[in-house]
């Protein structure tokens, strides 16, 4: 690299890090405001992050780092190794999003987004969908506008998924869901007929907070969390966040009359921290270190919450563990038992209720209606019945209020659309990626089920964390796994699991 | 007020009110960083902060706020009310501060402060001064060429004292400390020669640490803490932080073999928290709402600490508090038993530690050596034998190391000089505050004898968080107590007090 190219990257790479540190100093009070804040702080705490915004967007629109880049990418990309050219097109990317859309859209969409989770609360309070449709229908055509300045070759709907699944599109997602509504419809329908019931009375009780906290720290950090470079804690809604990857903070909560939902909270953020903490620290506060996409990170946190935890090595260590925390419950309980328990298949009206089987269908479901509304096919005033008539095809469920039907989710009403697809990619992922583990460590399941769960996680590490953004997910997944993502592998798990558990005719025990 | 000087002074307001809350979330890192980060975080945290500064140093250096002060200060004062006038003032001080010291001069100061600390902490902990010794005198030197830049018309050490005591100099504190020191030096010549022992053996034993948190929070509650706009922590040293008036975090730290200590923390530093909780809430995010010198918040902390919490109407109230929550220990003790205990008097060696009647003369003993060091009649190497001397006159105890001695403060090691005075001038202020509360309020002992401490609070409230930055600290005491700071009441009250608890003959008891 030439002596003025280095001084520019160098000059570059001070920005992207101030940046990020910035982001991190976020990161901190969002987490402060979540688990820590006293409530009348909350004003001044909006004032404070509205100051912080600010700053970053001043940081991130500088028209110098437009000029370095400008620079930068008109050198031959043999000038950078591979770790630079990723930054210098991160940063281009960023650079873009940020200053390719007028200030006055811009300024509408945040204020519309950050309004419009107040009016989304109230409507669903109320059960009024009506009075969260024109919020609604202002949110798309703002983000169909945004679209077309950020990514005018693009549909609409393909930019906005973009942003949290980067190069994903519906050309690609379509023939994915496809598959999964092809398969999964009839054996959601036939796990129904079936009618067995799996016991499950054990999991119901009291379980004191204490038993579950020090539970929840067990086996989070048996998976493999540094409690030196990270904290859990208490929030309202379990999220994991933080700093940066030195300071990474998972959060839960805890039920008196449920240990399963803390404990699988716990385990689900531990599988985010540990992407977050296994990132690569030579290129610290550098884009190319973070995590790749929303799909991917989910995929984390699925990987050890279904692929490890509801599998029966791990349940078969845990459960003398889990014994001796909940006695009363538990003893007399044998880890099928407990597999079966854990794993129970229920089609249910709320996403985030549902089970591993059940859930991609809310996804799809989420997916087909935002289609509709960025092509122009659905209308927003027409969401509750097409919401209750999928719910009814796919689940056979249908929800009797909007509240626990198309007024469930937080995301629409602050703006976020194409978000949906990245949980049910993430959930194949993880499969996939799971599969990719036992065929390269054979011994892996027993080394779980002898509750050494350490080679799992420097596997994760080694072959997805530590690679942060270095390769678009597709190549990541072929690496890792030989293939780009294949529906079968999916779908093949939940049919032989499922089918086992629930004595499935035609389906064949693992 | 016109309307081009309208929109001058609100574009300054505005400028103010973002680095206000900038200024909070700075407070926000630094309280995590004390009481939540994990160990690993440092580093990072670290270069979070610096990113802060720098964020904050830019916006404080933006030539738009000094053409906006140009012209504002051009204005006729009566175009404003006093409120604004005071920031505007406010404003032009730090801006002052911030741009009269060039770089250089800024960034030797910033890395030798930074770097200081550890050099300190390392000689400190080696007992070797001389290690030490050549920092101390580069410090004093920057921090000398720092005066002539940010105020060439004083004497350096005035520009010192300044930064922490607006407007006190060398020749307004030199004759209080001279009354201390006239009266002081004797008195505890007499306690210590009178050789009265006041029974304390109740305070040693073993106080749960849960009982003692209850206790302290309780304790802060009944003094007005509003935990919904705060809270309390544990941290290695008790401080006051935080973000802004509606989020003051204190900390304390326990001790399982003294409840005192903790209890005290607790107290002092609930003092300052209610400084913050009561600033002007019409004035949020402006420097007219902030506190107003050290001097002034040390004679809040100081306030319930020392006049309040160790005084007979406030331990007679909470003895069967503390008898309830350590029986084993106080079952027995009378209430002038424990202020007796509270109450002791012993010459020590070291500051933090010493009590309101020894603790001037380790103020005065610095306040002497740092005018030595600034004015050149003292040299770095011979602080060693001057302090030690000072000590063995002053107090009559002489450090056997400079561990116990010249190295015990972390202050100079940061560039902190003129700190020290603002002690002894809050403990004064704090005295002559209090006999204005019971002039203004008679039967304001029966109420504290009562458990009532809310009117405390609210007179402090009144008369002192209320009016920030307002009036210079001469002025806020001058309106409070009909007087500027007059030694007589702060050693009448020591006299009274001590005379009365050690039966020394002349003195009058209370």
């Amino acid at each position: 690299m030439k002596t003025n190219v280095r001084n520019d990257y160098d000059a570059l790479a001070d920005r992207l890090k101030e940046k990020s540190r910035l982001g991190a100093v976020m990161g901190i009070l969002h987490w402060d405001q979540e688990v820590i804040m006293p409530k009348g702080g909350a004003g001044s705490r909006a004032r404070q992050l509205a100051a912080m915004a600010s700053v970053l967007h001043e940081k991130s629109t500088d028209p110098e780092i437009g000029d370095l880049l400008d620079r930068l990418l008109d050198c031959p990309e043999a000038q950078f190794n591979h770790f630079e050219w990723c930054n210098i097109h991160e940063a281009k990317r960023d650079y873009d999003l940020d200053t390719k859309v007028p200030k006055e859209l811009v300024r509408e969409l945040a204020e519309l987004s950050s309004n419009g989770h107040a009016v989304w609360a109230q409507a669903r309070e109320n059960d009024r969908f009506e009075d969260f449709a024109p919020t609604l229908k202002r949110l798309v055509e703002l983000k169909t506008q945004w679209a077309r300045c950020v990514a005018p070759e693009k549909a609409a709907y393909d930019a906005n998924i973009d942003l949290f699944e980067r190069d994903a599109t519906m050309e690609k997602i379509e023939p994915l869901f496809a598959s999964l509504k092809t398969e999964l419809i009839p054996l959601i329908r036939d796990i129904v007929e079936n009618g067995r019931e799996v016991p499950a009375s054990f999991l119901a009780g009291t379980f004191p907070l204490d038993r579950q906290e020090r539970l929840g720290r067990r086996i989070s950090e048996a998976m493999g969390f540094d409690f030196e470079k990270g904290r859990m804690d208490v929030s309202v809604h379990p999220f994991s966040g933080g700093g940066d990857f030195t300071d990474v903070r998972i959060t839960t909560r805890y039920r008196e009359d449920n240990f399963v939902e803390s404990l699988f909270a716990v385990i689900h953020e531990t599988g985010h921290g540990l992407y977050e903490q296994g990132r690569a620290r030579e290129w610290q506060d550098l884009p190319v270190s973070e995590s790749l996409t929303m799909g991917i990170h989910e995929s984390q946190s699925l990987f050890w919450e279904r692929m490890i935890a509801q599998g029966k090595p791990f349940l078969r260590h845990f459960l003398p563990l889990l014994q001796q925390t909940f006695p009363q419950q538990l003893n007399g309980v044998s880890a099928d038992g407990l597999y079966g328990a854990i794993n129970r298949v229920q089609p249910s009206l709320i996403r985030v209720e549902a089970d591993e089987v059940t859930y991609p269908l809310h996804v799809i479901l989420r997916f087909e209606i935002e289609q509709g509304l960025f092509d122009g096919s659905l209308a927003v005033d027409d969401l509750p019945g097409v919401w209750n008539g999928k719910m009814e095809e796919y689940l056979g469920v249908r929800p009797p209020t909007d509240r626990e039907g198309v007024l469930q989710d937080v995301h629409w009403s602050g703006g976020a659309f194409g978000y949906f697809p990245s949980y049910t990619l993430g959930a194949m992922y993880a499969c996939q990626f799971y599969r990719a583990l036992k065929n390269s460590v054979p011994d892996i399941e027993r080394s779980i089920a002898e509750g050494n769960l350490i080679p799992v996680k420097e596997w994760l590490n080694r072959n997805i964390h530590s690679r942060g953004k270095l390769y678009p997910a597709e190549e990541l997944c072929r690496q890792v796994t030989g293939e780009t993502l294949n529906p079968d592998h999916f779908v093949g798990y939940l049919k032989t699991k499922y089918g086992e558990l629930y004595g499935l005719t035609g389906q064949t025990p693992s």
